[in-house]
C-alpha cells in the first residue's frame, strides 16, 4: 500500500473552495473601501474616505487639502465626467473585441471537438487506458466534448477576469486623482487597494472555476482520472487564447493611441502629456485600461490556468493519480489556495500595518510586498507539502518511473517562487530610475536620440542574463527532482503569489490614468507631481509584473511541452535529427515574425492616429488655445478599428502554427518548434519589456529632476529630454505590445499542442508519411 | 571491394593546388590592372588607366573628364595624401590589434596543447583507433601538438587575409575616386576589381594553406586519417578566433568613429558626411577598412576553413575515410577548387563581357554576379560530384551507418548553394531602396525618428522569416540525405562562390571610402553623386554578404556541432533532459549578452569620440570656417584604444563559454548551449544586419531624391531626413558590430567545442560528477 497524503480528502474538498471564497470576500471588502471615495456631486462623504486610516491624519502634507480645494464641486464633476468617458470607451472597445473573439472561440471550439473526436473515429466505446491497460477509460469522443467545454469555461473566465479588472481600474482612477489632493499616501492606498481587488478576484475566481469544473467532470469520468485531467487542459487553452487576443488587441490599442498622442502632442505641438487639448488623450487613457489592465489580467490568468493544468495532467499518471489520492492530486490547487491566504496577509502590510508618508516610500513599499509574500509563502508551501503530499511517491518521466519525496517537491515549488523574486528584483534594477542602468541611459540622451536608443537596446539585452540563469536553475532543480511535474509546480510556485503580483501590477496603469485625469481637469502642478511619482513606481512594477509573467511563462510552457511529449508518445526530442532541428530553428524564428507583425501594426495604427490628431489641430479653430473641444470619439474609433483588424494576423500565426506543424510535419517537428520558440521567445520578451521600461523611466528621471545629474539633463523640452521622449515612444510597442504578447505565444502554442496531442499522434505528420 | 572515386589520386593532388594558384594569379592580375590608375604626381599614365576597357570610350558621360580637371595635379596629390593617412591609420590599428591578439593566440595555443595532451595523460604510446579498434592510431599528445600547429596556421592565414584585404582596399579607394571623374562605369570597375583581388586571394590562399597542411601532417599520420583530420580542425578554430577579434575590434573601431562623426558633424554642426573639417573623418574612413574589409575577410575565411574542417572530420570516419580514398576525402577541397574557377569566369562578366554605363546598372550588375556564379557552380558541383565521389558510400550517423549516393551529395551541395542565393535576394529586397520595405521605412520618417525606429525594427524581424525557412530546408534536405556530412557540404556549397561574394562585398567599403575622399579633397557635387550611387549599391551588397555569412555560419556550426557530438561520444541530445534544456536556454541567451557588450562598447566609445570632436570644434579657431586643420590623430587614437579595450570582454565570453560549460557541466549541457546559441543567434544576426542596412538606405533614399516620393521627404536637412539620420546612426552598431559578430559567436563556440571534445569527454562535467 502506497502512503497517501496526510490531509483527508474531505478537508481538501472543503479547504480549496473556502480559500477561494475568502479571496473573493476580501476583494469585495477592498472594493467597498475604495467606493467610499465619492465621485459625485454629493461630496459629503469624501472627508471620511481614508477608511481605516482616517483618524491618523499623519501625512506630511495633509494641510494642502484646503489649498487645493477639496470641496471644489466643479473639479469633482469634471473628474466624474472624464472617468465616465474612459470607462465607456474601454467598455465599448472590450465589447467589440469580445464579439470578434467570440466568433473565433466558437470556431475553435468546433475544431477542438472535431479534431479530438476524430482520434478514434468518433467512437463512443470505452477503451483500455493508455498508461494502465488493465483499466477502462472513457472514449476519445468524451475527451473531445469535455475539452471543448473546458476550453469555453477557460475562455469565459479569462474574458471576465480582464473585463472586471478594467471595470475596477476605471472605477479607481478618478478616485486616486481626488485622493491625491490630500496627499500621496492616500492616493497610493486607493490605487493599491483597487489593484488588490483585481488581484484577489482573479486569483480566487480562477481557482474556484477550475475546482468546480474538476468536480463536475469527475461525475462523468469517475475512476478515469487520466481522461478527466486531459479534458481539463482545455481550460488552460481557453484561458490563454483569450489572453492572446486581449494582449495583442489591447496592446495595439493602447500603443497606437499613446504613440500617436505623443508624436503630435509632445513632439510637434509641445503640449504636456495628457493635455485635454490633445484629441488622442481619451484614447490613450482608455488604452491603459484595455491593454495594461484587461490584457494583463487575462494573461496572468492564462499562466495560472495553464500551470495548474500542466501540473494536473502530469500528476494524473503519477502514483497518486493512479491510486486516486485526491488530496495529493489537488496539490497544485492547495498551493494556490495557500497563496490567496498569504497574499491577503501581505496586502495588510501595505494597507493597514504601515503607511506611506512620502514619495520616496512608494517603491520600497511595493518591493516589500514582493519580499513579504515570498517569505510567508515559503512557510505556506512547506505546510502544504507536508500535509498535502504522501512522503514519497512516483511520477512518470518519459517512459521511466521516478521516486520523489515530499521535501523535494517543496524545493521545486520554492525554487520557482524565489526565482520569481530574483527576476522581479533584476527587472527593478534595470528599469527603475533609482539605479545606474536607467541613469546611464538618461545620460546618453545628451548626445541625442541615437545614443539613447543604442544604450537602451544594450540595457535590454543585458537584463536578460540573470533572469535566464534564474529560470535555468529553477528548471534544473525542479526537473532533476521531479521531472516535468517538478517544472509545473515550480511555475505554480512563481505564480502562487499572483494576487499580490497583480495588485502591484494593476496599481501602475491606475496611477497613470489618475495622472491623466489630474492633467485633464487642470489640477495644479503639485497634484500632478504626486501622480507622476506614483506612476514612475508603477512603470517599474509593471516591468516587474512582466518579468514574472515571462518567467512563469517559460516554466509553464516547458511543463506543458513535457506533458505534450508524454501524451503524444514521443520519448526523446533529439536535436540531432533533421525533423527536430528544423523545428527548433523555425520555432526560434516565430517570436521575430510575431514581433514584426505587432510592431508594424502599432506603427501603422499610430501613423493613422497622428494624421487624425494633426487634422484636428489644423482644422478645429481654437483647439490649441483651449477654447474648443477636440473630437475624442474619432481617435477612440481609430484605435479600436486598428487593433481589431491588426490583432487577427498575429493571432492566427500563433493559433495555426501548432495545428499546421503537427498535422503536416508531425510531433517531432512540433516538439522542436515548441522548444525553439520557448528558448528564443523568452529572451526577446524580457529584453523588449525591460528596454521599454528603462526608456520610459529615463524620460521620467529627466522630467522629475530630483538629482543634480537629472537636473543637468532637463528640464522638459531640453534637447536631452526630447531625445528621451523619442526613446520612450519607441519603447511603447516593445514593452506593451510585442514583449508581453510573446510570453503568451510560447505558452499558448505549448498548451494547444498538448490539447491536440492525441490528434497529432494519430493523424499528424502526413507530409512525411506520404513523401 | 568498395567503389572508389573516378578521379585518380594523383590528379586530385595536382588539380587542387593548380586551381589555388590560378586563383592567386588571377588576383594578382586584377591588382595589376588597378595599379595602373596612378595616384602620384606623375599623371602621365592616368589616361590609359581604364586597362582593357580603355579603347572603348563608350561611357555616356565620358566628356566631363575635362570639366572636372583630370589633369589637375593638386587634386591627385590631395587624394594621395588622404589615401596615405587612411592606409597608415588602418595599418597602425591592425598592428596594435594583432599584437594583443598575438598574446591571446600564444596563450590559447598553450591551452589547446595542454588540455588535449592531458586526455591520455601526455602518453606518447600509440593506441587503438576509436572507430576501428583493429587499427592503431597516433597518441592524443600528437593530436594535441598538431592541433596546436593547425590552430596557429589558421590564425596566421586569417590575419593575413584581413591584412591583405585592408591593404588592397586602401590601395583602391583613392583610385576609385580619381576614376569617378571619368564616369561611374570606370569607378565601378576599379572598385569591383579591387574587391576581386581580395576575394580570390583569400579563397585561393585559404585552400592552398589547408591543402599543404593536410599533406604535411599526412607524412606523420600516415594511415591514421582519423587523427589527421581531427588535428586539422585546429585550422578552423585558429581562423575563426582571429575572425572574432577582427570583427569585434574592427566593428567597434569603425562604428565608434562613424557614430561619433555623425552625431556632431551631421546632427549638431550640420556639415556633410566626410567633411574634412570633421576631426573624426579620417578615423571613420580607417574604420571602413579595418571593420568591413579586414573583419569581414577574416570572418568569411573562418567560415570557409570551418566548413572544410567540419566536412573533413566527418568524412574521415566515412567509408572513404576508412578505405583511404584520397580523392573522395578531398571532395570538400575539390568543390572549393571548382568554386575558384567558376568565380573567375563570373568575374569576367562584370569586368570584360559587359560594361556599366549608368548608375541604375550597378545593382543589377552585382546581382547578376550572384546569379551567374550560382548557375555555373551548379554545373561545376555536378562534375565534381561525378568524378570526385564513388557512386555510393557510407557515412557515420551518430552510431549508425548510412548509405549515400553521389547524386544525393550533389543535391546537398546544391541546396546550400541555392539557399545562399535566396538569402542574398531576400536580403536585397529588405535592404535596397528600390523596393517597398525600405521605402516604407523612409516614409515613416515623416512622423519622426520614433516611427522610423519602430518600422525599422519590424522590418528586421520580418526579414528573418524567409532566410530561416531557406536554412531549415537546406538542413532538412542535406541532413536527411547524408547526416552531418550533408550539412557540412551544404555549407561549403553556400561558400563555394566565396570569391565572388567577397568581391561584391569588399566593393562596398571601397566605394564608401572613395566617396569620403572625394568629399575631403573637395571634388564637385557630381563626382560625389557618383560615388554615393556606388556606395548605395554597396550597402545592399554588404547586407547580402552578411546574409551569406550568417546563413553559412548556421550550416557550418550545425555541422561542427554534429562533429563535436560524434567526437564526444554523445548519441542523443535530448531536449527533455534537464542538462540539455538548461544549456539550450542559456545558449539562446548568449547572443543577447554578447550584443549587449558590443552595443554598449560602441555607444561608450562613440560618446568619447563625440566629446573629442566637440572639443576640437570649440577650441580650434577657424575649424568650422575651414581655415584650420583638425587634429585627426587624436580621434584615430580614441577609436583604436576603445576598440582594443572593448574587444576583450566579448572575446572572452565567446572563447571561455565552451571551456567553462564543457569542463564544469559536461558535453550534454554544452550540446544544449551550442544548439541554443545557433538557433537564437542566427535570428538576431539577420535582423540586426538587415535593420541597419535598411535604415542606412532609407536615409540614402531620402538624400538621393530620385522619385517623387523621395523628394517629398527630402532634401538633406529636412525633418524626415533628420529622423532618417538618427535611424542610420542606431543601425550602425547593429549592422556592423553586433550583427556580423554573432555569426562568429555561433561558429566559434562550435569549432572550439569540437577541438576540445576529447578533453571534455574525458575530464568534463566535474560539477555533476562530484555533486
Amino acid at each position: 500500500m502506497v502512503a497517501s497524503a496526510f490531509l483527508p480528502e474531505l478537508w481538501t474538498e472543503i479547504l480549496i473552495p473556502v480559500c477561494a471564497v475568502v479571496g473573493i470576500v476580501f476583494s469585495l471588502f477592498q472594493w467597498f473601501i475604495v467606493s467610499r471615495v465619492r465621485v459625485s456631486a454629493d461630496q459629503g462623504a469624501s472627508s471620511s474616505s481614508g477608511g481605516a486610516n482616517n483618524g491618523k491624519n499623519g501625512y506630511g502634507d495633509y494641510l494642502i487639502e484646503e489649498e487645493e480645494g477639496v470641496n471644489d464641486q466643479s473639479v469633482v464633476a469634471k473628474c466624474a465626467e472624464i472617468q465616465t468617458a474612459i470607462s465607456e470607451g474601454a467598455t465599448s472597445f472590450l465589447f467589440t473585441e469580445y464579439r470578434y473573439v467570440g466568433v473565433f472561440m466558437v470556431i475553435f471550439a468546433a475544431i477542438i471537438f472535431v479534431f479530438l473526436g476524430s482520434v478514434e473515429g468518433f467512437s463512443t466505446e470505452n477503451k483500455p487506458c493508455t498508461y494502465d491497460d488493465t483499466k477502462t477509460c472513457k472514449p476519445a469522443l468524451a475527451t473531445a466534448a469535455f475539452s471543448t467545454i473546458a476550453f469555453i469555461l477557460g475562455a469565459v473566465t479569462s474574458v471576465l477576469s480582464g473585463f472586471l479588472g478594467m471595470k475596477i481600474a476605471t472605477y479607481a482612477n478618478a478616485r486616486t486623482t481626488l485622493e491625491a489632493r490630500k496627499g500621496v499616501g492616500k492616493a497610493f492606498i486607493v490605487a493599491f487597494r483597487s489593484g488588490a481587488v483585481m488581484g484577489f478576484l482573479l486569483a480566487a475566481s480562477g481557482l474556484l472555476v477550475l475546482y468546480i469544473t474538476i468536480n463536475v467532470f469527475k461525475i462523468y469520468y469517475g475512476e478515469d482520472w487520466e481522461g478527466l485531467f486531459e479534458a481539463i487542459t482545455g481550460y488552460g487553452l481557453g484561458g490563454s487564447s483569450m489572453a492572446l487576443f486581449g494582449r495583442v488587441g489591447g496592446g495595439i490599442y493602447t500603443k497606437a493611441a499613446d504613440v500617436g498622442a505623443d508624436l503630435v502632442g509632445k513632439i510637434e505641438r509641445n503640449i504636456p502629456e495628457d493635455d485635454p487639448r490633445n484629441p488622442a488623450v481619451i484614447a490613450d487613457n482608455v488604452g491603459d485600461n484595455v491593454g495594461d489592465i484587461a490584457g494583463m489580467g487575462s494573461d496572468l490568468f492564462g499562466s495560472y490556468a495553464e500551470a495548474s493544468c500542466a501540473a494536473l495532467v502530469v500528476a494524473s499518471i503519477s502514483s497518486f493519480g493512479i491510486n486516486h489520492d485526491f488530496t495529493a492530486m489537488c496539490y497544485p490547487l492547495l498551493i494556490s489556495s495557500m497563496g490567496i491566504l498569504v497574499c491577503l496577509i501581505t496586502t495588510l502590510f501595505a494597507t493597514d500595518f504601515f503607511e506611506i508618508k512620502a514619495v520616496k516610500e512608494i517603491e520600497p513599499a511595493l518591493k516589500n510586498q514582493l519580499i513579504i509574500s515570498t517569505v510567508i509563502m515559503t512557510v505556506g508551501i512547506a505546510i502544504v507539502s507536508y500535509v498535502g503530499l504522501p512522503s514519497s511517491f512516483t511520477i512518470f518521466n518519459f517512459g521511466a518511473q521516478k521516486v520523489v519525496k515530499n521535501w523535494q517537491l517543496f524545493l521545486c515549488v520554492c525554487v520557482g517562487l524565489w526565482a520569481g523574486l530574483i527576476i522581479g528584483f533584476v527587472t527593478e534594477y534595470y528599469t527603475s530610475n533609482a539605479y545606474s542602468p536607467v541613469q546611464d541611459v538618461a545620460d546618453s540622451c545628451r548626445t541625442g536620440a541615437a545614443t539613447n536608443v543604442i544604450f537602451g537596446l544594450a540595457l535590454g539585452y543585458k537584463s536578460v542574463i540573470i533572469p535566464i540563469f534564474a529560470i535555468a536553475i529553477s528548471i534544473f532543480v525542479s526537473f532533476s527532482f521531479a521531472a516535468m511535474y517538478g517544472v509545473a509546480v515550480a511555475a505554480l510556485g512563481m505564480l502562487s503569489t499572483i494576487a499580490t503580483g497583480l495588485a502591484i501590477d494593476a496599481y501602475g496603469p491606475i496611477s497613470d490614468n489618475a495622472g491623466g485625469i489630474a492633467e485633464m481637469v487642470g489640477m495644479s502642478h503639485r497634484i500632478r507631481e504626486r501622480t507622476d511619482a506614483l506612476d514612475a513606481a508603477g512603470n517599474t512594477t509593471a516591468a516587474i509584473g512582466k518579468g514574472f509573467a515571462i518567467g512563469s511563462a517559460a516554466l509553464v510552457s516547458l511543463a506543458l511541452f513535457g506533458a505534450f511529449v508524454s501524451r503524444a508518445g514521443v520519448h526523446t526530442v533529439d536535436v540531432l535529427t533533421p525533423k527536430v532541428i528544423i523545428g527548433l530553428l523555425v520555432g526560434a524564428m516565430l517570436p521575430y515574425w510575431f514581433s514584426a507583425m505587432t510592431m508594424k501594426s502599432v506603427g501603422s495604427a499610430a501613423l493613422k492616429m497622428v494624421e487624425e490628431v494633426r487634422r484636428q489641430f489644423n482644422t478645429i479653430p481654437g483647439l490649441m488655445e483651449g477654447t474648443a473641444k477636440p473630437d475624442y470619439a474619432t481617435c477612440v474609433k481609430i484605435s479600436t478599428d486598428a487593433s481589431i483588424k491588426e490583432m487577427i494576423p498575429p493571432g492566427c500565426l500563433v493559433m495555426l502554427t501548432p495545428l499546421i506543424v503537427g498535422f503536416f510535419f508531425g510531433v517531432e517537428t512540433l516538439s522542436g518548434v515548441l522548444a525553439g520558440s520557448l528558448v528564443s521567445g523568452v529572451q526577446i520578451a524580457i529584453s523588449a519589456s525591460n528596454t521599454g521600461g528603462a526608456w520610459d523611466n529615463a524620460k521620467k528621471y529627466i522630467e522629475a529632476g530630483v538629482s543634480e545629474h537629472a537636473k543637468s539633463l532637463g528640464p522638459k523640452g531640453s534637447e536631452p529630454h526630447k531625445a528621451a521622449v523619442i526613446g520612450d515612444t519607441i519603447g511603447d510597442p516593445l514593452k506593451d505590445t510585442s514583449g508581453p504578447s510573446l510570453n503568451i505565444l510560447i505558452k499558448l502554442m505549448a498548451v494547444e499542442s498538448l490539447v491536440f496531442a492525441p490528434f497529432f499522434a494519430t493523424h499528424g505528420g502526413i507530409l512525411f508519411k506520404y513523401l
